[in-house]
Formats: C-alpha cells, structure tokens, sequence
C-alpha cells in the first residue's frame, strides 16, 4: 500500500513540476481518488481488525492526510491536496458530496417508512429534546466561559451550533453494523431529520435576531415563520408527492430503450428531491434521505417485468458508493486542524463546549420508552459533523457591533466540538449496541 | 421527460434566485446531472428505435442542450450550465472525463489480448493505412477550405482529428450484428486499437509541434522522437509491468477487511495508469484502456474466492459506467455550436471533411488478404466516436498566437464529420455484411 503512496507522490510531482501545460484536467483528481480511496481502505482494515467501524479508519485516514504538514513541514503537494480536498465546489468535494448523497439514499432504501411512521412520536420527542438540551447547555457553559464576549446573543449563537445532528456517522454505523431495522436505529434517523429542520429553525430565528440588533430594525417573524413552513412544507410534499410520482417516473423510463434506466431513473428521483432540499435551505441528504425512503422496489417491479432484467436497486447503488462514500469522510477527517488544539485559551471551553454537547444529546434516551435501548439513541445522536461547522461558518459571518458573532476562539472551540463528537460516536456506539445486544439476550451479531 | 426538465428549470431558478447565500454547491450539480442524463436517456431511445447506436442519440441531445440558445434567447440559466459542463476543470467535466476514462477501461476489459495479437500484422497494415490515407486527405481539405487559418500546423491538426478509428463504437456494431468471431471483425478491431495508439502518438507529436511554435523554442526531432519512444515505452511498460503487478495487487488488497475491495483495487489500476499516461504527455484514456487489456479474471478470481464473493469487474463497473459516460457524450454534443454553422464555408469544410473521413478508411481493405470482406473491413473503420471528438477538445486547448488550434468552425465540422462518419456506419456495415454473406453462399444471420 505504501508503494501506491509513493507512486501517487510520484506522479503527482510529475504533474505539478509540468506547470502550465495542457494537461487533462482529469489527471490529479485520478491520483487524488487513488491516494483518498487507499487510505480510507488502509484506516478501514486496520479499525475493522481492531473491532471498530470502518467508517472510523476512514475519518482517521482523513485526519492524517489532513496533518501530514505537522511531520513533514510546508509542502506545496500537500498543501495543493488539502485544498482541493476541503474547498467546497472543487471536483473532489463534489465528489464527497455526492457520496454522502448516495449514502443517505441506500441508509432511506434500506428504512421502511411505515416502520419509521410508527415510531414517529419517539423521534420527534428525542428531535425535541436534542435541540433543547443542548441548546441550553451549550448557552450557559459560553455565559460563564467565553472571554471577552459580552454580547448575549454570541452566547445564544453558541447554544444553537450544539442543537444540530449530523446523520451521516450514525447512519453509517447504523448501516456497517446490520441495525437499520433496529427500533433504535428508526428513531435515532426520524430525529435526525426533524432536528435538521428544527436546527435550520432555530439558526434562522437566532440569525434573524442577531441581524435585528446589529441593524436597529424589528425581527421578521413573517420571514422566519415563511422559512419553517418551507422547510415542513418539503418534507410532507416530496414524500407524499414522491410516492405518488415515483410508479409514473418508472413506467415512463420502463417505455424508453437503453440500458441502466433503473439507475438513471432511481439517481434522478434522488437527485431532485437532494437539490429540492438545498434549494428550502436544508441539508441535500435529507432529501436524498427522504428519496430513499419513498422508493419501493414495488415501484420499479414493473420496470424490470417489461424490460426483462431482474435488478435490484441496492446492487446497482453499491459500486458507487464503494468509490464515493470513502471520499466524504476521509474528506471530513482532513478537516480537522490538530493545531487547533493547541491554540491558549481555546482548550478549557471547548472541553466543556464538548462536554455540553455530549450531555445534552444523553436526554435523548429518556423520553423514549423503557424496552428501547436508551443509551444506543443518546450516542446516536453526538455527531454535529458537517452541519456544526456549517452553523460555525455561519457565525464567523454574522456580525454584531462590527464584530463576528463566532470569534476565533469559539470557532476553534466548536470545531473541537464537533471533532471530538464525530470522532467519538463510531466507538463507543458500536460498544453500546452490543452491550444492548447481551442485555436482551442476543448473540452480537458483529 | 419534459415534467422533469421544466422541473429541473424551476428548481435551478430558485437556487439562482437564493443568490450570495449558505447554499450547499452540490445542488446545482445535481440537477445538471439529472438534466444531462435525462436529455441522454431520450435521445438514446429516440435513435435506438430508430435502428441508430445509442451513443448517436446522446451526442443529438447535448447539441439540442447546448444549443436551446437559439430558441429562448439570453438566459442566464442555459449560459450557467454550458458553462458548467464545457468549461475544463469544473466539476461536471471531470465526471464526464471520469466517464470516458471509465469507458475505455471496459473496452480493454472486452479485449481479449491474444485473439488479437493472432491477426496482427494484418491490424498492422489496416491501422497503419488508416492513419496515413485519412490524415493526408484531411490535411489536403483542410489547406483548400478552412477559412482564415494562416498557420499550417493547424491544417495538419485537423488531418490528425480524421486518423481515429472509435473502438467502442465499432465494438458494439460488430457485437450488436453478431459478429464477433468473424476475421473481419477482429482485424477490425485489433485495427482499432493499434489505430488509437497511432493516432495518439500523432496527437503527441502534433500537439508537440503546436506547443514547440507558440513558445518559440525549437521542435529539436530529439525530443518529438524522445516523446514516442515515452508513449510507446509507457504502453509496453505498462502492459508487461501491469500484468506483473495487478496480481499482486489484488493478492495484497485481497488481505484487508473492508467492502468493495476488488473494485477500488481495479479502479486503482486503471486510474494511477490514466494518470500516468496523462503524465507522459498521452491522454489518460490510452491508460485507461492499456488497464483493461492488461487486467484479466485470473488476476482477482484468487481475491473472490479469499473473500468468499463472486464478482464479475465487468457488472461492478456497469452502474459506474452507466452513469457517468453519458455525460461525456452529452457534453460532447454540446460544444456543438450550431451558431457556427451560419458561418461562410462551415458546412462545405464539414461535408468534404467527411468525405475525406469516409474514403480515407476505404484504403484499409486494400491491404488485407483476397478471401476477406475488404468493404466491410473498410466501412468497420469508419466510425471515428469520443476519439475524434477527444481530438478536438485537445485542439480547443491548445494556442497558437493565442487563438485556439480548433477554432469554433473547425470544431463544428470536427462533431459534424463524427456524428455523420458514426451515424453512417451501422447500416452500411449490415449492408456489406450481407452482401459478403451472399458472395460466399452462406444464408443471411441477421
């Protein structure tokens, strides 16, 4: 595996030392898929044969990719690689995008949304709960600890950049683990996408409030109750629409020569309700996640009777989510900074920052009934992943009395924050599903 | 279909609309992607009922895209995707470059190597024929009838757009007319792909000329000759090396745990060897495709049956293919600029360009044995498909005095001559088939 390094260090000085030429394009996003692609595999065999999720490997790949620097002093490669991995709209972060989309869709293929109905009261109570819990907590430990910030709304901000939960880690090891028809596993995904909404509530009212103040004017309540109703609005139409679009999509692909239109056409109905998400303000795997849960292989039975195949769906998803998934979360662990850590005065906060955001998400596990494994939905709910540091990028924007809203020190805090939840949640939910597991009396099934 | 364009429309009119926000940057591509597989899902069926090779179709519906221009007038959301998809570097053209290297990759897959090799000096001739007699008449056309176009080097350019000969599309019409275990169709074939590396090392040297003249150094022959010897080094090295190396790569990965192995291991191959061509001055499809020849079932059986799974790389690459070469083909209909075709000159230029394309390869049959379909063998080469259209994209890349070597005219009939020398071949090549059926006295198979 090293000799692959090496070799895609070669050739990747190659190219850059063949500097302005008419090179394809196509060349170094290849040697960086290879270089993302090798140490996600590497990380993911190592934490495997240490009986942890893949899907850590992949973030520590990440983060030693990320911070390589450290050992190596300034490197034009590497730097060249970090930004093309970690700057939004490049090729590469497309690509990652695109596997976190794909993700969601075959973590919703694999749901059952009636299940998922069923538990629907728990989900929004453990959504609920997750918000408030550490919004709160989040609040009071930036009051007492965050220097030089006598804004009060800095510290509502705060709170509100705990509130978030990222689904793409627990719907991963919810997946690597075999629990998506798990109890568990329904209401942790249904909180999660609520909580996406709920948090993309509570980041418009408290940016409205913040741009309010700054600007003397009246809060908008027009506007930011527009948004909400937007937000719901979505979700009720695409999977009610979608369930009534999806048979009518298939039959009219099922009409068309050519090959892979059960692909095509299953991408599109995902793809459409991903953008349609972004477009509302949410995040593109809820509607990814939202398209995955309203196909029904029901739906394109007819597709394959006509067209003579027998495809199913998930096998044709599985070669491009083993080249893409990877790409997102090694990506998401070269995100992560080491030096961060030893910024002074940054540490203190964001120790307890992560103590509050950890705490906060343990509620979770209370208001869901007693033969449910309480502390497995806790856990499930810690990661803030990308959605935190969107909230954080958000903050650094804002501003109030010419100042950003999130400064340098409590941006470095929420990153170690959502560092540490990300990191932390593979490990330990993995440990708590198969305590769960002895605890009924069932064999571990990993 | 037309639901989901006006929807796609709509969809990217709100996302316009939500300017300077958070926006996610994957929800634009996602609805390109959507938009240009749609347009190539019907365009392929249209010319699939129509008795045409699909890829036809896909090419017709990028000229449609890219040309609806012409139709709506201005509009800042028809510029933003011509924009997105032809500009080099973006990423909608990676995964259309990702696509064609993809596809080339299942071609040398479908290549057997030493079925080949057994009809090789007569592959020989008919490729060397058929590089020789289409460039010089191409060149010829080009020096009468392009219009305002001093320099020479350009002339010869365009000669080196007509020496391809498209291995896929010609496959897939031998395969489609069952004709696989005929002589002429291996000769045709092996042709093919020796006519790739020569047309590729003309490209080389050609495009070597250009970059010589534009920055004013001297083209010392030491170096034009140091570059074949690289290209053709690079192809032998390759293949030997390759095939030394690919079991043992699979034998190492074939150790790790994890999902997806075999595949990323393949998908390792064949882009650190795109790369690597593209590195030596080549473009990455020749090592794309130099990975397929070289990568044999014998190579992972040892991983599936370590692993305990039967995968077949061919169904592994199908939903990767399926939807990524579309886009290349579409994108490529859609530098079509039919504004051009107004122009003085331009259709005339197109029209004998094709001429030249079309006798040029008629030569081929001249040099095979008497007991062979030499018109067959003639129209099998026909077909000049993304090889030619690759052609051209470098062209548009390089400069001259600072213009383009493929200008808009001359890129126009470049796509012209393709979609007319592609569109022509099936039914021609059925014709001769069996008219060649009917000399010999043997009934018709189709």
């Amino acid at each position: 595996m090293w000799a692959v390094v090496a070799l895609v260090a070669a050739s990747t000085a190659a190219w850059a030392g063949e500097s302005g030429s008419h090179s394809d394009p196509v060349g170094p996003v290849l040697l960086e898929i290879v270089l993302l692609l090798g140490a996600a595999k590497l990380g993911g065999a190592v934490f495997l044969r240490l009986g942890q999720p893949a899907v850590l490997g992949e973030l520590v790949a990440g983060v030693v990719l990320g911070n390589m620097v450290l050992l190596t002093g300034d490197s034009a490669l590497l730097t060249q690689l970090s930004r093309d991995v970690t700057t939004p709209g490049t090729p590469m972060d497309i690509l990652a995008r695109l596997g976190v989309v794909l993700l969601l869709f075959t973590v919703g293929l694999e749901s059952d949304l009636g299940a998922m109905l069923k538990v629907g009261v728990a989900s929004f109570l453990v959504a609920s709960i997750g918000v408030v819990c550490p919004f709160v907590l989040g609040w009071g430990v930036s009051v007492w600890l965050l220097p030089g910030q006598p804004d009060p709304l800095t510290h509502i901000f705060i709170g509100a950049t705990l509130c978030a939960t990222s689904v793409g880690i627990t719907a991963r090891v919810f997946q690597e683990l075999g629990r998506l028809d798990q109890d568990e596993s329904r209401i942790v995904l249904g909180a999660a996408v609520i909580d996406d909404v709920m948090g993309l509530v509570v980041l418009a009212v408290v940016s409205a409030m913040i741009t309010a103040k700054d600007t003397g004017q009246a809060l908008a309540v027009g506007s930011v109750l527009g948004l909400v109703l937007l937000a719901v609005g979505f979700l009720v139409v695409s999977v009610l629409g979608g369930r009534w679009l999806a048979p009518r999509a298939y039959g009219l692909a099922s009409r068309l020569q050519g090959d892979g239109l059960l692909l095509i056409t299953s991408l599109a109905i995902c793809f459409l309700l991903s953008a349609a998400a972004g477009a509302v303000g949410l995040a593109p795997i809820v509607g990814a996640f939202a398209a995955g849960l309203l196909l029904d292989e029901l739906h394109y039975r007819e597709m394959n009777d006509r067209q003579g195949t027998d495809h199913k769906l998930e096998e044709l998803l599985a070669p491009l989510t083993a080249l893409l998934v990877p790409l997102f979360f090694v990506q998401m662990g070269m995100t992560v900074h080491l030096s961060t850590f030893g910024e002074a005065g940054v540490l203190g906060f964001a120790a307890l920052l992560t103590v509050a955001a950890i705490l906060g998400k343990q509620s979770c596990g209370l208001v869901v009934g007693k033969g449910l494994d309480r502390l497995s939905i806790g856990v499930g709910m810690i990661p803030r992943g990308e959605v935190g540091l969107i909230f954080a990028a958000i903050g650094r924007q804002l501003r109030l009395n010419g100042e950003p809203v999130i400064n340098d020190v409590a941006n470095s805090a929420v990153v170690i924050m959502v560092i540490v939840t990300t990191m932390v949640t593979p490990p330990v939910l993995a440990w708590t599903l198969r305590r769960g597991d002895r605890r009924r009396g069932v064999p571990s099934a990993a």
